[in-house]
């Protein structure tokens, strides 16, 4: 059995090569990591726990990259820049090679958003990882924040809802050749999106906890209600997918002067803090979204 | 049974009078928090789990308080001030009640501290509580690393070893009128002590697992050894107090002519990486510490 030490060393150097483009000054191995920039810093934490946010039985690898993804999936929402995460992980796990899969999977998600692990804690208990993510806004962004969408703006998301539902009844299935098997284990943090929106977007909510619920939130964050028109919302399966979690797209709002052709337009923010559901197929559906509880 | 809604919203605004004193321009609420401060922003995460951290029947006030507190004890350790800190919590745990004894213990520390949570996330599963603290330097003060300490300087310690160890064990007794208990329970965060020395201290580190053991990691960081006198180490109990974490003390490095006298003066650093235990008395300590795995 490996010892503390010798699990952390497996994850100590990850993003090593960004400290300093990302402005950390010391990166794990003190009592904390530090970060000298002149930029704000947007931080946010992430839980993924085993039976919850994945199953069991899913590889370590998938497990460890999705966990860091959708802590980056909050800093996508603001229109930032990732710069830095850390890393909380308890585990029962007892063999090496299971640790050297968590790592990998890591590794390849810092190399790819070029971010740097900053700090963790690894003790001995039931699955849980806690991961948080630190940005800052793109050199001349705004940052965006969810609470200022204004009546009239245009609602869009930029992909269809459902893909990441569909991918893990797939993957549970063993139906492993669906597309769709990666948009749950390996979503892909939106962090391009955002920097394309920041400056035009009015607000932005990631959608971790359904469509319908996270649109509700960023209404509610803005005081205003909202035409929604269910037809125009692009599925996967079926209308469950509009109250199922787990896409990490963004779902935005736009002055529609701005608007680009590119989003798919599923309402319009009101001034009326109702939000109405629409549709000429006469579809029938009721927020919901996620409960943790 | 409460909703997660519900239960969020007993710990929201915990510590919200702070935010503009501590650059925090977005508390919870968004995607993401928003520190904007000029200085540097110094971060760590603690782990808290039941029957590592804490025993499962311990009080959620103090669970609570704990767990922020060993996260800030972190900050003290690298002589900064505490701004602010985020709080992720998994539990099984059905009764409101409870929630809100877990949100006294917060709303105790973030008084004490003059900090406010700026960010969380709940979910139903093994508890588990994790705690991101962030700080930045006192003005006019240093950063203190672990990695500085110099041959010559004179290690010390604040208080006796083994206070938290013989609290726990005091309470597992039932002796509720031990003093210790509070030193398990409610350890102190040196946040003064660390400000205190962060312009005099050479090095320092928290002393959580144990004071020879992370005596150890911080001359490790700083490749040198030390000679250490056991005789002069203050213990609550016995010798294996040297060897038991939870203290929550900082142990530093002080250059002989900066010296105050007010603290434990237990051994020298020395060029020579080993570390020498002596002691007149005849005492035969080596090094543990604890290990999480």
């Amino acid at each position: 059995m490996s010892t503390e030490f010798e699990l952390i060393e497996l994850f100590r150097s990850i993003g090593a090569d960004y400290y300093k483009e990302n402005g950390i000054v010391a990166g794990p191995g003190d009592d904390c990591a530090i970060f000298d920039i002149k930029t704000p810093i947007v931080t946010s934490v992430d839980s993924s726990l085993v039976d919850v946010h994945f199953p069991s039985n899913a590889p370590a690898e998938d497990i460890a990259y999705r966990s860091v993804a959708i802590a980056l999936s909050d800093i996508a929402a603001m229109g930032c820049k990732p710069l830095a995460f850390s890393l909380a992980v308890s585990a029962l796990e007892e063999n090496k090679n299971w640790y050297k899969k968590m790592a990998d999977g890591v590794n390849k998600i810092a190399e790819e958003f070029k971010i740097a692990l900053i700090g963790g804690d690894l003790t001995r208990g039931p699955l849980n990882i806690n991961v948080v993510a630190y940005g800052t806004p793109y050199a001349g962004n705004e940052i965006l924040m969810r609470n200022n969408a204004q009546p009239g703006d245009i609602i869009c998301i930029s992909k269809p809802t459902g893909r990441a539902r569909k991918g893990l009844i797939d993957w549970k299935m063993k139906n492993y050749d669906s597309v769709y098997i990666k948009d749950y284990f390996r979503p892909l943090a939106q962090i391009k999106l955002g920097k394309e929106i920041a400056n035009i977007a009015s607000a932005c909510i990631d959608t971790s906890d359904g469509l319908l619920a996270d649109l509700n939130k960023m209404l509610k964050a803005s005081e205003c209600g909202a035409i929604i028109n269910i037809d125009r919302i692009p599925i996967t399966t079926d209308l469950d997918d509009l109250n199922y979690g787990d896409d990490y797209d963004l779902c935005f709002t736009i002055p529609a002067t701005k608007l680009k052709n590119k989003y798919f337009k599923i309402g319009e923010v009101t001034q009326n803090k109702e939000i109405k559901l629409i549709s000429n197929k006469g579809y029938d559906v009721s927020i919901k979204g996620y409960e943790h509880f």
